[in-house]
Formats: structure tokens, sequence, C-alpha cells
């Protein structure tokens, strides 16, 4: 049950945190049109790199900027008030907190995954602690799809199109010149992305034909013996791998054959921008099989900024989380989080609601158990029917029918 | 001038070979309709994975696809035949004539790039060694756009297409997270592909903010040189490099790094399928500089068969030069290859003649001196001024003014 509010006097700040996406401007825009409708909000600030941009005090005056303005940096990648991998020091917090109160700063929005979550929950308390009269909202985003509380995240449908379009051009690749062919997607410990790739398949015979999730313990020998047996059958093998792969005991697959390796504050090491667990898993098929042609590539950065590849779903709704966050914020909610539900039946409508920020703050989800199949190789037609409204329609793929003429 | 040709009575074989690109299938189905409009051209088969297909006789009989398969397949990335990365022996050349003797084939169509004419041209001079009446055509493609007699090829608008929207993307990706990030691009000796991520550029600051092609020796100190300068200058840096760079002495510079890599029977070392170049490019910059953040991508096979990205003008011209193979092989000249040409003036517009095989054949095309930069790590106007009509309108990117807020 909703509470009402009093509006708040007083300016807004926004800004972008971690793993940018093609929709996450979506999200900003519609926070700033929104802002504009409601008069208690008088400037409208924006902080450039996330948190590091209100320790600097970098903002930029948003409420200024043109509609035209605004819609252009919509439809555009990556986020444009800058991002930044940073968790706060409690001698951040009280900076931070300093400087929202020196910019009378009563309406706060961070559009970021579940570590920009648990920033934005830290914020929050601090501002409570000192009895601060402050709405501070956490706007959902990440390619991943692993916040709690959501049925998906702004930033995934459009992830997912990209992936399905790869695997979908990928595979009609690997049909002409045959072989293996490995992709690695992103995905440290929610295997959703790289899922998507089973959407690419049209004919039955389609790749991927193998897809690898962080949720399930990863194999060399299975992995070696799910390839052969795929290539003995199909006579080529196209593989979905989660970057985020790990043993039994959790070590992520590529940790184990790189040593030294990026942290970030969060603990997070790098997975991506480096093509090894790619070229890993392809000399490993190349040494125990007698597969000839094994290639391999990792997707990188292309899939959450790749230009003109995005999911008209995904871009609505990513615009529509940013403005109920504003709407809850003036009138219903002192802090939270605008989580993303689907309303039950066989056409799909999503709903916003607001949840508690601890509740998405910090822990991931991942796959549920009912989308990856028994051998831990492959989705289930559930997962098919809960990913395909949110990516829009797929390019259309032919194919002849193949009359056959007889040898002479 | 035109030889006026009697129409040969006989079947028609096509085939694909080489790399496959997204409009590839749009030059097989030019022919394939074309074909149906010239009463001499009685059967059209199609050979599955080039030359092994005739090899093999494993043909499918083409004329019994329907128009509306035919539609669908030409909007269909990757060779719908099927590829294959094979030169002839001098026995494979003589069981290929007897194949096409056998089938009555009469006209013959390969589509490909240079290795693919060199292959049509060995078919050539045999049935010409053996006086058999025969039409012997190679159709052009490829992404790398490194044919000779070619103004450009089918295949690259589209790939160009696909690298610029990459960069746009990627480069705001660096914008927001800052560091040097450095993507590696297809082109073994032509640099033409690396280029076009130049097309990206909208705003002055934007990356790439360096491009290196396999047409300048490439030094790992300038290389650093270069990424420091701009990291000062920007405080990040996009890098464009080709997968065929090389040094001075014209080693590519992935092999001095990985030995005992594939080699094909055209003579060509692995270059795509594998993240080693970009992350020895990345590990010699995080050595020999203090940027924090660096990060490689190598975009592989994504840029020759991304399902749903690519350039209109692209697939118009693929499909008008399988009708011309078809439409010079009825009327007027025994064999050859079609190249695409450009009418000189403001407008864009193109045309289609008639070149000797021996002139495609075998070697490649490099860039022109007049489109790389005299310090050999960027573009010139010309280059951008020559590619921007190939690749269609590229995706709209916006920016905020940037209204400055007064610090407290």
């Amino acid at each position: 049950m909703p509470r009402k509010l009093e509006p708040l006097e007083g300016n807004m700040l926004i800004a972008q945190s971690g793993g940018p996406t093609i929709v996450i401007n979506q999200s900003l825009v519609g926070a700033i049109q929104e802002a504009k409708h409601h008069g208690a909000i008088h400037k409208i600030f924006g902080a450039l790199h996330g948190i590091q941009g209100i320790l600097d005090e970098e903002f930029i005056n948003l409420g200024r900027e043109s509609d035209r303005t605004l819609e252009d940096v919509a439809i555009t990648p990556s986020s444009m008030l800058g991002s930044v991998r940073k968790k706060p020091t409690p001698e951040d917090c009280k900076q931070i907190f300093e400087v929202l109160r020196k910019y009378d700063v009563r309406y706060f929005f961070y559009i970021g995954g579940n570590d920009s979550a648990e920033t934005t929950h830290i914020i929050n308390q601090q501002a409570r602690a000192n009895r601060y009269q402050f709405r501070c909202f956490h706007i959902c985003k990440t390619i991943d799809n692993d916040l709690r509380e959501n049925d998906h995240t702004p930033g995934f449908g459009s992830g997912a199109r990209f992936v399905a379009s790869a695997f979908m051009g990928d595979n009609l690749d690997n049909r002409a010149l045959l072989g293996v062919k490995i992709n690695v997607v992103m995905g440290r410990h929610a295997g959703f992305l790289t899922a998507a790739s089973a959407l690419a398949r049209v004919y039955p015979d389609d790749g991927p034909h193998l897809i690898y999730l962080p949720e399930r313990a990863f194999s060399i020998p299975r992995f070696i013996a799910d390839a052969k047996r795929v290539v003995a059958e199909h006579g080529r093998c196209v593989i979905a791998v989660s970057e985020g792969i790990a043993d039994s005991k959790g070590t992520p697959i590529v940790s184990k054959f790189a040593a030294g390796k990026e942290v970030d504050s969060h603990g997070n090491i790098q997975l991506s921008g480096t093509g090894a667990l790619g070229d890993l898993l392809a000399a490993e098929i190349r040494r125990r099989t007698k597969i000839k042609r094994v290639r391999a590539d990792t997707f990188g950065y292309l899939q959450r900024s790749f230009a003109g590849v995005y999911s008209e779903v995904d871009a609505r709704e990513a615009r529509e989380v940013g403005r109920m966050a504003v709407r809850f914020a003036v009138r219903e909610w002192a802090d939270g989080s605008v989580a993303i539900k689907r309303k039950p039946g066989r056409t799909y409508q999503a709903y916003y609601v607001r949840v508690a920020l601890s509740k998405v703050a910090k822990e991931t989800r991942h796959m549920p158990d009912a989308y990856i199949n028994a051998a831990g190789n492959y989705v289930t037609q559930a997962f098919i029917d809960y990913a395909r409204p949110l990516t829009g329609p797929l390019p259309k793929i032919g194919r002849f029918k193949g009359y056959p003429v007889k040898k002479q």
C-alpha cells in the first residue's frame, strides 16, 4: 500500500553507474521529462561519472536541455552522464551527504545494477541517519538481468536481441564453413544473456547446439564430449558460453588459466574485454579431438552498446522505469527501487512497482532451475517463452527447400 | 566493347566460396532470378560448399525454388549453399571438368573473393584447353573490399556499417567508463574495413582516435606513444586495429606471439576466431604505461554475418552483380568477373562492367595512399567521402549540451 507523501521542495540529482546499456539513457530521459512536470522539483542536476561526480561536484544542469536533445540522447547507447565502478567508503558517504545538502538535493536517482542499488542504499541510510528530508531511488538497469525482485531489467531485452541476432548470423556462418564455433557471452553470475542465444534457433538443426551457464558447474571433459556428440550428429557445432562459467568449486574457468586479473572495488574480477576464455576452450577442443576447424569469438562490449540494435519493448520500458521512479518519489515513497513485473497471461504485459532498496542491493538473481535443461547444457522451452517477448521480432531467416539432384 | 554472343544452350551451376557476407545470398538470388528469364539456360544447379560440392556432385535444384523462398534467402546472412576454402589441385580441376561435362553445365558462376576468382580462372582454363563450350563467371564478394578492378565489393558496405555502428556504441562505452579500448577488425592485407571505423565519429572528440592498417608497418613503441598522447588529450582512447597489421618486414604482429597457427590451402594463416592480437596489444599498453583500464575486443565473425545489420545500398548492388553476371554470360562474354565501378560526380552512382578473370584473381587491392594520413595512424577525409555512401545512413547519436553548474 503506497504511502501518500507530501511533495518535498528542492533540487534533484541523477547519475548513472556500472556497465552501460543501449537503453540506459531512456531511463535518464524518462526521469528528467517526468521531473519537469512536478513543481516541487526545482533544478535537475546530472552528476558526471556516478558518485565520483558527486564527490567532485561535477554537475550539469539537465533542466535546461531541450526536448529535442532529450529525445536524441534517449536513443543513444551508453551512459550519457558517464559511469563509474566505485563502492563508496564511509568517508565518501559523509562527503556525498555534505554535497547533497549543499546543493539542496531532495531527490536523488541512481541508475544502475545491483552494485549501484547497494550504493543508493548506503547513501539513503546516511541521509536517514542525519534526519535529512530526502527521496532516494534506484533505477534498475543491467543487460545481465540479474536484479532480484524484477521479472527482467531494462537493457536485457536489447542485449538479448543482440546476442540472438549474432547467433542467427553466426549459426549460418558455421553452417557454411563447418567445424566448431564457440561464442563467449557476458554474464558473470547469471546466464540469462547467454541463454538468449537459444532465441536464434529457427530450424531444428540450427545452433546454438550447446549453452553453458554460470548456474551449472562447468566440466571440460563433459564440454568436449558434448561437442563431439553434436559434431557427429550435425557435422558442426555452435556453442554459447557465459564468461562467468565456473567449476564445481565455484572457481571461474578463465581465472584458472589467467593469473593476476584486475579486480574492481566491488570485488569483481575482469571477465570482459579479453578473448582469453574463448581461446582457452577452443584450444582444449583442438587438443582433445580431431575436429579441424575450431573458432572462438568473444562478443565483449558490443553486446551492451552496439548502435542501432535495440529492442523497442526494452526501450519503452526503460523510459517508463525512469518516469515511475520520479512519480513514486514525489508522491508515494521516500525511497526504493523501481522493479518491472509481468502480468500473468498469454499476452505479454509489464507493470512497475516500488521495492525496498535492501531487496535489490548487492545480491544477484540467477536463472531459475526451470529455465535450464537436466543435462545443464541448454535452456528449456519455459526460458524461450519468458525471453521471446523481450527482444522484439527478430530478423527473418530463410532457407532453400533444397530439391535434390540425382547423381549421374 | 562487348562481343555479341549467341546464347549457349545447357544447364547452369552456381556455388559460393570463401568467407560469407551478409549480402552474398543477394548475388546468388540475383543470378537465379535472372537465369529464369533466359530460355537458353535449362536447369539451375547449386553446388554445396563450393568446388567441394562439385567434386562430390552434391547439387540441389535451384530452379524449382519459389520466388518467396528466393526472397527470404536473399535477406539471410551467410552463404546459403555452404562455402569452402579450397584451391583446386590439377587433379581436382580435371575431375571438376568431368562433372561439368557430365551434367551438361554450360554456365558456371562462382561467388567469392580473390581466391575464388583464381579458382574460377583455373576451371575456365581447363574448359578452354578441352575446347568445351562454356560460360564462366566470377561474382565478386568480400567484406575486405580488396578485389582489384572494383571501386568496392558487395559485402563491404554492410561490413563497414557493422564496424561503424560498433564503434559508435563502443566510443560511448569508453566515454562513460574511460581508459583505453582496442578493437580488432577483420582485414588480412587491406585496411578498408578497419578504416570504416572512422565513419563512427560524430563529434570531434569521438573515437576511434587511432586507426592502424595492414598497409603501414606497425611499431609497438609508436602505438604506445600514440595511445599515451590521446589519453593525455581526451582522458581516454579508442583504437581500431586491423587483424593483419604487420611489422616493417611484413611479419604479422599476431604471428610473432602465437606459434603453430593454422594455414589454409591458399597459404593464409588464421587471424580471426581468436582474441590473441587484441589481448597482446592490451597487455603491451598495461605493461608500458600507467593507464589503468585497458580493454580489447575482437569483432570476429560477427562483422560478416550479424543478422539484421546490413547496408541497403550494398544489398541492392549485390543482387545486381548476380543479375549482371548472368546477363553478361548469356549474350556478351564467355568469361569474366563482374566489377562495380562508380560514376564520377557528387551524387553516388554505381555501374557494372565485365573484367577479365586474370585481373581480379589472386592478388589483392590495398588502401590507396590518399586514404591514409601521413602519420599512418588514421584515415583521410578522402576515405570518409569514399566510404560514406556505401553503408547507408548510420544510427543517430545525441549528446547533452551540458549546461554547467557552478561549484558551491
